[in-house]
């Protein structure tokens, strides 16, 4: 087995090979204007006459967001729960690809086989609905992933997972675990999503006037809670954004959200009633430029203002690298008037990952002989594996693995054997890159100090210069400040290149004396160092 | 009385100002290039006359930093603590400006009179070494400010707080109390530094080999608890990184740091020893990437390199925005093989902000009047409001201030009257900006696409393109992919040229012809939007 990228694995026997997940990565910002990172999937297309189908443990896009970018590679059946089915049906029929896709539903304990392999899924609780973990028997023992998953013996949805079902699946022992790892270093359990739905019930009960609820689209069950308490304050909710109102409508359709007729009003119909009997749900909930609650905490948005008495909920955590941006869209918040709860100062959001007490629960219900920890940042990993230690998996039998790191199990040993291409190749546009592309390094130095442009037109035959070097700029200087400044850089410019005057430099050197003269010069000018691009034509 | 920068403020009673502390900003990512943001310090210099010190709580940066830009405009006494003097000496005789400075050491409980004010420093917890707050008392009631603080009963120094004098000075309760706001969302009490120093204690007594721990290089008791943990195991001491050296060196000689004859050693002694008789001190704790820390996580420093058996303490939290380079050094450093022990999973590390408990004890022992949140984001100042009205303050005795606003007391009543220039204006080599000039949207939309340079030459006579136009770009595509991309761009280039013709077109609408021109080109072939500058010489 082997993990290809983050949220993405596969298991291999023989002649067989299934593939678990097909995450999307979201670039970091040290990847500017990347849209997006895919698993590089050499491996799978190198063997794809093996792989006999993609497995989906839930429908979140890390780990379906691939799909699009897999599936014209690899044409193999995908199976997914109900949910999880509906968003990969939108996402390839947006792309034109629902014709040739083979998706298949899946519910809980309905075994199928693939190739060697015997299938059975298991409901988890996630922050989605309809999240399952994958049993996997193979020739030589069970293997149990786990997808993302949390143990929330109260969900809002009423089904919690099955403890008793998966203690049954890996029998007397399975032969490896492979867990998810994101809260390992919390101690502790994570709290119910019953507490947070007590927490929107008094919080909402208490509001003199508007609620706003800020959440992740598809967070279905945290839009049922908040639904729920406007049925019993006699509210009114309407959907602000259009990938909320999407998945309002696709999960009542589907019967994942409950709401009693007439609850749900547009925008208009809720602007005709008192204040106090509106909930507005929307997005923005990690302070994404574009989204509604953004717009209006920042006092621009087309059709809601704050007002005073306007009591704006954030249901969600910043995802690590978001806390900035989340932080000022609460700054401006109350600055607008608003009273605003968050995470820090009220329970109005709980995550939906397993913290040290449920993984422990889930090691020893599975009572793996081999132990993968999954999904999170390498210390993650670490502490999921001194969490098995201290639970008496030998450190032999666990394995912290790079994405790529090829790990060959029989019953009795495990060993990393080498690794295979993996990792993320990253799309920006139509065009594939490595994550070290130079293209970023030179995006971010232009992102530092902008970019000046000097542009020559030389004699062909004499190297005289024609005319004096025009000079333009970008990120560099406000305008009001560049005409002087740029008078003196065009005459510097042309002295440069008299200076060598009709020598036998080549382009490419004469390119590169221009280019230092003037930064060195910009440099004592204004004490920063722009790149500069040197343009020279020949007539 | 008004805040003139994030850590700024400005008291006034007639012709008498006083400044408290000159802090900088840091700026943020969405001012890519820019150093550092100091006050805006136009109306203190309108009333310099007036302006009769500047007195500083404590010698943080975002305390002092801005003094060397200050000073020059302001030409005040300034009064600190002694260590607060000594930061602030080496900062300033940096510069040159050491000579004309008039630098005053203040001991806590030593009043003395500025114009209408009697000045009295009391000590205060935090985590820096001799921190102050300040009573001012005016001729209409005593002004208590915290200055940053937490109220740490068993503080690694043995100093703690001198909660009864701080009572004495407001007397029967103070006209009013600025205090720190940057915890004020956090419940309970933040714990002493005692705890750490039993955890590090412990960490450093059960460590196989080697120990390096990373911290502030201001933290100087967390230094002196390393030091005593190093004297207790039987270890050595030894800094590497130059900001760090320097403290331990000033510290050490100012009495601030205590350590036996021996303990800190040279790198090179280090080396001689057995590594469980050895501690690494360094920076990085911040992830920044040229810190000693991040060099060794990466595998690239000179002298330092992970080996089996080592640990690495992290004995500080991410300052916000520094989350995801400091889990990543984390990573990395887990990758090298060192056991990592950080703030999530072990108490390596307490902060110096007050949090709920502390906050309303100081607003029970000063007993104000009138309330002002100071230090922290808008909703900070917020949640410290909150507690103040819990505590029975009435609202319209608390007052939430924006930089720049002008706060009337009397003793009856508060009125924001009105605003001054204020918050901060951005340094970017020698220029000076204010925090939203296109410079910056310039720069952040050069980091997401890139550019490219189109540059022609045109006759000056007959508008007729003399050359094929010349292509140059930077952070837009690799240099494999360009060259027959730039082909055909200069191709087209010339053709919307030649499609102008000898037309009557001004140099600006020719050159937003060719940019469009060749925006939509280069979309229609990448799927990408870079900058795209014209440079059109006639000749």
């Amino acid at each position: 087995m082997g993990e290809i990228g983050q949220n993405m694995m596969a298991l291999e026997f023989d002649d067989d090979i299934i593939v678990i997940d097909a995450g999307l990565l979201f670039p970091e910002e040290d990847m500017p204007g990347v849209d997006l990172g895919i698993p590089d999937i050499t491996y799978l297309v190198e063997n794809r006459e093996k792989v006999r189908a993609i497995l989906i443990t839930h429908g979140h896009e890390d780990h379906i967001g691939a799909l699009p970018f897999v599936l014209p590679e690899l044409d193999v059946p995908v199976y997914a729960s109900r949910l999880a089915h509906g968003l990969i049906s939108v996402k390839l029929r947006e792309r034109g690809l629902i014709r040739s896709a083979r998706l298949n539903v899946v519910e809980p304990h309905a075994p199928f086989r693939l190739g060697c392999f015997r299938i059975e899924f298991f409901r988890v609780c996630h922050s989605i609905p309809d999240a399952m973990g994958i049993a996997v028997t193979t020739p030589i023992g069970t293997v149990i992933h786990t997808g993302d998953f949390k143990i929330d013996h109260t969900p809002a949805d009423g089904r919690a997972m099955d403890l008793a079902a998966i203690a049954r699946l890996a029998g007397e022992g399975a032969l490896l675990l492979c867990s998810d790892s994101t809260y390992a270093e919390v101690k502790g359990y994570t709290e119910s999503e019953q507490v947070v739905g007590e927490s929107l019930d008094r919080v909402i009960a208490d509001a003199p006037g508007r609620v706003m609820v800020a959440t992740f689209a598809s967070l279905i069950s945290r839009m049922q809670q908040v639904i729920d308490a406007a049925v019993r304050h006699d509210r009114k909710v309407t959907v602000v954004g259009r990938s909320m109102s999407n998945n309002v409508k696709m999960a009542t359709n589907m019967g994942y959200l409950k709401a009693p007729p007439d609850t749900i009003v547009t925008l208009n119909e809720a602007r005709r009633l008192p204040h106090d009997r509106v909930i507005i749900m929307a997005t923005g909930s990690q302070g994404e430029p574009t989204s509604a609650l953004v717009r209006i905490a920042n006092g621009n948005h087309r059709d809601i203002e704050v007002e005073p008495g306007d009591t704006v909920i954030i249901s969600a955590s910043p995802i690590p690298g978001n806390e900035k941006v989340v932080s000022k869209t609460i700054d401006n918040l109350f600055r607008q008037g608003a009273n605003v709860i968050y995470s820090r100062i009220a329970t109005v959001h709980v995550h939906g990952h397993a913290s040290q007490e449920e993984l422990k629960t889930m090691l020893s219900i599975v009572n793996p002989r081999f132990f993968v920890p999954i999904h999170g940042e390498r210390r993650h990993l670490v502490a999921h594996a001194a969490l098995a230690r201290s639970m008496g998996i030998p450190d032999e039998h666990t394995f912290v693995l790079e994405d790529g790191d090829v790990l060959a199990l029989t019953p009795e040993e495990g060993v990393v054997i080498g690794n295979v291409p993996a990792g993320h190749v990253f799309v920006d546009g139509r065009t594939f890159w490595d994550g070290d592309s130079s293209v970023f390094a030179e995006r971010r130095r232009l992102a530092r100090e902008g970019v000046v442009v000097v542009a020559a037109t030389l004699s062909a035959s004499t190297s005289e210069v024609l005319a004096d070097p025009e000079i333009a700029s970008f990120g560099f200087v406000e305008l009001n400040e560049s005409l002087e400044l740029f008078e003196k850089t065009s005459k510097k410019a042309l002295t440069s290149l008299e200076e060598m005057g009709p020598s036998a430099l080549t382009l490419d050197k004469t390119r590169a004396r221009v280019r230092d003269s003037i930064s060195k010069f910009l440099h004592a000018e204004t004490g920063r160092r722009p790149t500069v691009l040197t343009v020279i034509e020949y007539i």
